[in-house]
């Protein structure tokens, strides 16, 4: 037990302490803080009251960073020593910390008071492509059932790099983006407003030390590598979408930005990430085994533990209009088919070295059933359906000017959860500096 | 004129003054300095001493960095003023610099004792794909004379989003990747050893002033955004190439990594930049028209001004038996379709932001000839044909373990040369680490 209350349902139990920066105002410098039933612990303030020995007595400089880049770089040895002084410090048994008010009353700040940033400077951003199901979704939407999967899907943990420079911290409103697309084949492109504006839920892992160009990591010490998870809404402005109600279409136009290289304008005007992250510590006891990977991947990607996670996701839409968020989907990271480990062993295969801090995130995450699909386009299945907000009584198909989408995680444990806390975002208009071409009709 | 010895053929006359980032030693801090015939202009020492006044005096800071971010940050009226204070220091009539040899001996040291790194901190890199005649040659290859260029490839500047972790300056060894292909498609994919290891002849530029998220960059402020350019080798390592001599099996294999997503492994094991930025004052008397667009690009595309440069591009390769390197392809920078300005502009055009020291790659520059095609896929038309090392009397089709690739560029002025030093990389076998599922035959 603790000598601070915590709310059986909070998303920050004892057993979660997940790590971000924050700090109580803009005039202060962020630092490391570690989320605890309504507050943050300042780990500055405990590393200088010089709570952290041992190894970590090396390293306290690391808690006074505006980044968790150099905590993440020292490894799962450090990360376990830390997890255990912060459960010690909060003890209710334990003297330190609960006795002495003066550095109490430093060390807390409620979390409702606090700035919270982005938790790491991210070299590099990779999104994956991992769920099959979403895979699938997407696939017969575009190429017919019959070729839902493509020919690497089942072999290779598919995968590009995204744009780090647009990571944004839960809460920063999102503009809808604008984009080149030909909705017509018989005439020019146009530059259009984003009409398909579409969420996509995902987690994402931070890597924790990284590896040397030219020296993959290999499966058995891939875990070692992996610091932490958050929430994501890859968000996807699609101009495209808008026009592939018919098949031929879709085919026409998904070619318009992609064709050869693959996604650009279409990710790169935003992608937001939780603030808090949870370590693969914490998540422990919700470790799970990944589906049966059939075919079996090849020797180098085969992951022969139990690697996945049974963590709850959902994501809710709140419009303008509405006094309440309305649930959309209710997925698991369970279902992926690739599981983190595969992932960064892939990425690293080829040589690509991985910094401390870089993030790989899952790819959208749906499951098998329609109220488990991790994105709009396929909840109203390419725009062909639509759902309705039923507070205000309203139809849709995508998001609009004034939507917040939240995405919320736990894992259920027995009288707790580790919860992942909030990942949302609010559309805000698209700018009117650009010079647009042709409307919309 | 000026009181250090520059020789005519040098690189880096008192025109260019390009910056850098360097140290004399490894125990030391790297720095900024700006190349002058043999010699580096330490500008950290420049700045204690007080010699930079006006608006930059409260900027000296910038030169004490390890990257030269905060210098490309500070915008076009700070680095004219730069180069007009460092163009008169170096004058032979100024006697500030030429008569205090004090000072001169701590500012001055010879390149070829120092250590060169790289020139930024790269927040993110993207390759752009806007030589035409290069995306010819690739899609003739691929999909036939009569489908050559993708329908979009004349409305978009087409690029992906690259890997900022593995691009590394010239000098770093290169290691050839390993990778997974099918090479044929009744049977399972193998992960081999890459046999087609390739160059591609790239320039690239640094952004100066970001942007914010949501806010894009129009063609007439684009200019204000650019700092300054490099030479890129954008390594292309791709066990899928090895199998296409048949258009059939090309098809097939294209597909094996990159759909839908783009590149991924057969480009982030490795990227090398030179370690010089020219800058665009530098480059201004080398302006020349872009190739006319047809069709006119849609209007916030359409770049007016002559935005191309006149810059000769040339790309050697060395081998581990020759004595001198053999010339493999001579082109030119003018022969690019879209301009750096519109690279930019469509990068920015959905929302996404740009930082600071961001590199913008321009994709393989290939002129209208076989000597000027800038990849060796193009030179052997896919493996189809060979070349030969003439000094070793060897056949040749990829590169070899061993082989160094140098690429070298200059704008040729009256009696100077705006030159941008070497972009090398020496290729060194794969790694053995890894468990190799099959034998390449
Ligand atoms: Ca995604
Ligand atoms: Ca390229
Ligand atoms: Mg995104
Ligand atoms: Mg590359
Ligand atoms: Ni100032």
């Amino acid at each position: 037990s603790l000598f601070i209350q915590v709310h059986p349902d909070s998303d920050f139990p004892i057993q979660n302490l997940p790590y971000g920066i924050f700090s109580r105002n803009t005039h202060e410098e962020p630092r490391v803080g570690v989320a605890i039933g309504d507050f943050i612990l300042d780990l500055s303030v405990i590393a200088d009251a010089g709570f952290f020995g041992g190894e970590l007595a090396h390293h306290s400089r690391v808690f006074h960073q505006k980044s968790l880049n150099e905590f993440m770089a020292l490894g799962r040895p450090a990360w376990r020593e830390a997890r255990a002084i912060i459960m010690k410090l909060l003890s209710a048994d334990e003297p330190a910390l609960r006795d002495h008010s003066e550095l109490r009353f430093k060390a807390f700040s409620p979390i409702s008071e606090c700035i919270l940033y982005i938790p790491a400077n991210i070299g590099d951003y990779t999104d994956f492509y991992s769920s099959k199901e979403h895979a699938s979704n997407i696939g017969t939407m575009w190429r017919g059932k019959d070729n839902a999967l493509m020919p690497n899907w089942l072999h290779i943990p598919i995968g590009y790099h995204g744009r780090s420079s647009s990571v944004v911290v839960s809460g920063t409103p999102i503009r809808r983006p604008q984009g080149q697309t030909r909705p017509n084949e018989n005439e020019p492109p146009v530059h259009v407003t984003c009409r398909v504006l579409d969420f996509e839920v995902e987690t994402a892992f931070f890597v924790g030390p990284g590896n040397n160009m030219g020296d993959p990591i290999n499966m058995d010490k891939a875990e070692e590598h992996i610091f932490g998870m958050v929430l994501m809404n890859d968000w996807s402005g699609d101009p495209r979408s808008h026009f592939t109600r018919s098949s031929e279409a879709a085919r026409d136009i998904q070619k318009w930005e992609y064709q050869p290289l693959g996604p650009f304008n279409g990710k790169n005007f935003g992608t937001t990430i939780s603030p808090w992250v949870v370590t693969l510590e914490a998540l422990e006891p919700f470790r799970v085994q990944q589906p049966k990977q059939d075919p079996t991947p090849l020797k180098y990607l085969v992951d022969e533990g139990a690697s996945s996670y049974d963590i709850h996701l959902r994501a809710s839409v709140q419009t303008e209009k509405s006094l309440k968020p309305q649930v959309v989907s209710n997925t698991n990271f369970k279902h992926l088919y690739w599981t983190m480990k595969q992932q960064l062993v892939h990425h690293t295969s080829g040589g690509c070295n991985l910094r401390s801090g870089d993030l790989l995130a899952s790819g959208t995450i749906s499951g098998p059933t329609p109220d488990s699909y991790g994105s709009l386009t396929e909840k109203t299945w390419g725009g062909r359906d639509s759902w309705k907000v039923e507070e205000v009584n309203e139809e849709r198909k995508y998001l609009l000017d004034g939507d917040t989408v939240i995405i919320e995680g736990h894992c259920q444990g027995e009288g707790y959860r580790i919860g992942f806390g909030k990942c949302a975002g609010k559309v805000v208009p698209a700018t009117v500096k650009q010079i647009i071409n042709a409307p919309l009709s």
